[in-house]
């Protein structure tokens, strides 16, 4: 494949047309455009602009409802229960983190989950809402069951990603990861570069290692078994039941505390996704002065930086490091993509009325 | 080493004469007790009776005062702060865990954060407190710097558990685990066995993988580099930023949000140990009925249990199975000590004068 770069800001205008011409309003037509290209901002292509196809089909076929009216079904000063009515994840999504900043705004901590929903983006840019609001964050959301439990052969969980974030004197301190050890698209690169798959990523339809990336990703797609480890991969040796334990952490803080569907739920009703997702708001002046605080993380942070370095290496990052320089050099340079998501993005230009958008190669 | 079985209920007179005997009162002796055996009960040798010469040492050296006043430095309806002024960890996290317990119940949730504490035994004692009130819990600690962050060579992050609990239609869901790939122990009995390390568990002085027990343990002791690496092992391969993120998670909620010391820090000042803990407790009535929501997660539990097994497995184990069968187990059975736990006991039995309450072994 090849890649091209389009400037941001066009690419931004773009999906915002796309979004109106789905018929969403313009607030939330730029609420799913940020969030899906916040990805690309922070370097992770796989969660951008070339899920954009996927998002298509969604709701053409009616997993996304357009007209979907979420309510709030259960309510405390601290917490609430969202009812998405499969609603597009990230116009919930917003809606339900910035629900729970408000309550911890108001009374410390504030945790919102959120029912039969769709898939709502990358979990970091929840988590980081709240950071840009002077508080604690944390999002997580649970997906199509891919990750088999250890000893299994069957998936049970999803990648089930866990994102938490706190402001900083700099930039916040974003962590943001999936429970599993690698997610899906990883296997995917191994099967278009057609090299074997390393030891501890995925089990074939026996529940054994597998370093086939073509049969763990067939297996996967037509559900024969098998699929991708927890963190801390297969068995007990390194450890793969705490990966479980933290995908189990998700699946309660999301499914079981929405009043949900678990992730071996998901997809299996015709026409709903049936996700579900958690967002955390937490005022850390409830442990003291807050500058004191964010100085203290953020010395603490200096400290792992300037730590002694392993033979090769020349920098220890940070979580959410890699993400904030990315923006940085996206927006300059522009947004990097490939031959097929943009022949997609044309496709989807043509069927939404904005084709006239269409952000032209920088490089052409 | 040979082992041998005592008398469950003669080993906690026993330690509870112990801790009499350096000077604790009868109520606190009971509760350091009852934490140090749960490990045992739990079938965790490692954070057990194995390690009452720990405490010896740190209650006779003064790193523990027996005199110590913690004080709440900072509390709000939903949170506190404990200045532990170096008490007892078991004592400490306790008090603190029935503080979030408390403010669960009256006001839905609670976090409480206790710095310059001691080592509080294992993190899931306290997590389960919650869910036997029948609320959901967590608890975290730091712990001497042994994991090194992706790419360096010095460690600068503790074990660093997390424990997670929940009340089901029968025992407790209940998620503990290092974020380290393995314990310090595991190097232990790895030099004791005299066979090579699994790779991904640990790195040597330049930061490298490592399979030679002797030579990681012997820098960790004479902090030479090196360490434990994170859940997800060395580099990015199979995601080892993700363990040390986990990690960072549990620093925040313990060292930075007390005001306390960071792993890297503790054992650093002579006498003492500068230790930080965080309890959370969560009224899950807050998302619903609680009944309900229990037994959606018990049927989600014993989907798992049902699922499919890999080819040569006959089980799949929700966390925290294996202790709750161990502590019937153990009741039933007797508590493995070996030879050299025994020796250690009699000495301090000697010492305390609990010599009398010393157990037999059940099998001699």
């Amino acid at each position: 494949m090849n890649y091209h770069r389009v400037d941001y800001a066009q690419l931004r205008e773009f999906c915002i047309h796309v979004f109106e011409g789905y018929g969403f309003d313009s607030a939330q037509s730029a609420q799913i455009t940020d969030v899906l290209l916040d990805a690309d901002l922070s370097g992770i292509e796989s969660h951008g602009i070339q899920r954009l196809i996927r998002y298509h089909h969604e709701i053409t076929e009616g997993l996304v409802k357009l007209d979907a009216k979420p309510e709030v079904v259960f309510e405390t000063p601290l917490s609430a229960v969202i009812e998405g009515n499969d609603a597009m994840g990230q116009i919930l999504g917003m809606q339900a983190m910035q629900m729970a900043i408000d309550k911890a705004k108001a009374s410390g901590f504030g945790m919102v989950t959120v029912r039969n929903s769709n898939h709502y983006g990358i979990a970091g840019f929840y988590a980081r809402m709240a950071a840009e609001q002077g508080l604690i964050g944390m999002s997580m959301t649970n997906t199509e069951a891919i990750m088999v439990p250890t000893f299994g052969r069957q998936a049970m969980l999803g990648t089930n990603p866990i994102a938490f974030a706190m402001p900083t004197d700099g930039a916040p301190y974003l962590f943001d990861a999936a429970t599993t050890v690698v997610p899906r698209g990883k296997l995917e690169v191994y099967v278009k570069r057609g090299s074997g798959l390393p030891l501890g990523w995925a089990l074939d339809e026996n529940g054994q290692d597998s370093a086939d990336p073509d049969r763990v990703l067939g297996n996967i797609i037509h559900k024969t078994g098998g699929g991708i480890l927890p963190l801390g991969g297969s068995g007990e040796l390194t450890s793969g039941y705490k990966g479980y334990g933290f995908a189990m952490l998700c699946e309660i803080a999301t499914a079981i505390l929405s009043g949900g569907t678990t992730s071996n739920y998901i997809y299996k009703t015709p026409g709903r996704a049936n996700i579900a997702h958690c967002f955390i708001a937490m005022d850390q002046g409830m442990f003291g002065d807050k500058a004191e605080l964010e100085a203290s993380l953020s010395r603490f942070l200096q400290e792992i930086r300037e730590s002694d370095k392993a033979a090769g290496q020349q920098r220890i990052y940070i979580h959410g490091e890699k993400e904030a320089e990315a923006h940085v050099a996206v927006k300059r340079d522009g947004v990097l993509l490939n031959d097929k998501t943009y022949a997609e993005m044309e496709m989807i230009g043509q069927y939404t009325g904005a084709g006239d958008y269409l952000p032209k190669y920088l490089d052409a």
